[in-house]
């Protein structure tokens, strides 16, 4: 993805999340997303996407 | 977790893993996590495992 920001070319804005996994899982993450024919950050920003939604429905997490 | 290698103490050997949300979802990350007293780092790690253990019971992913 390529954001114009000041009229730079930019990488990315996307705020960046980092997280640590056992190697063991890292590697078992990555074969999980390439079943799912995606990247492994596009598979962890769907979890994530998920986790949010099922907490939404469930109440637990107000909407700003 | 510290780990040794070389006969030096490093502060972690986990492997990083990165990915990219909206300022949206990130908020909202921040919010999950805490409503679950974890870091955000955690929280993630313990969703990508839980979606590992549910491939695995569903067979979906092949042990090493």
């Amino acid at each position: 993805m390529v954001a114009v920001l000041n009229n730079k070319k930019m990488a990315t804005k996307k705020p960046r999340v980092v997280f640590y996994v056992s190697e063991q899982t890292k590697s078992k993450l990555e074969k999980l997303a390439a079943h799912h024919k995606r990247s492994v950050s596009n598979f962890v920003e769907v979890l994530v996407e998920e986790a949010i939604e099922k907490a939404e429905e469930e109440g637990h997490l107000k909407d700003d």
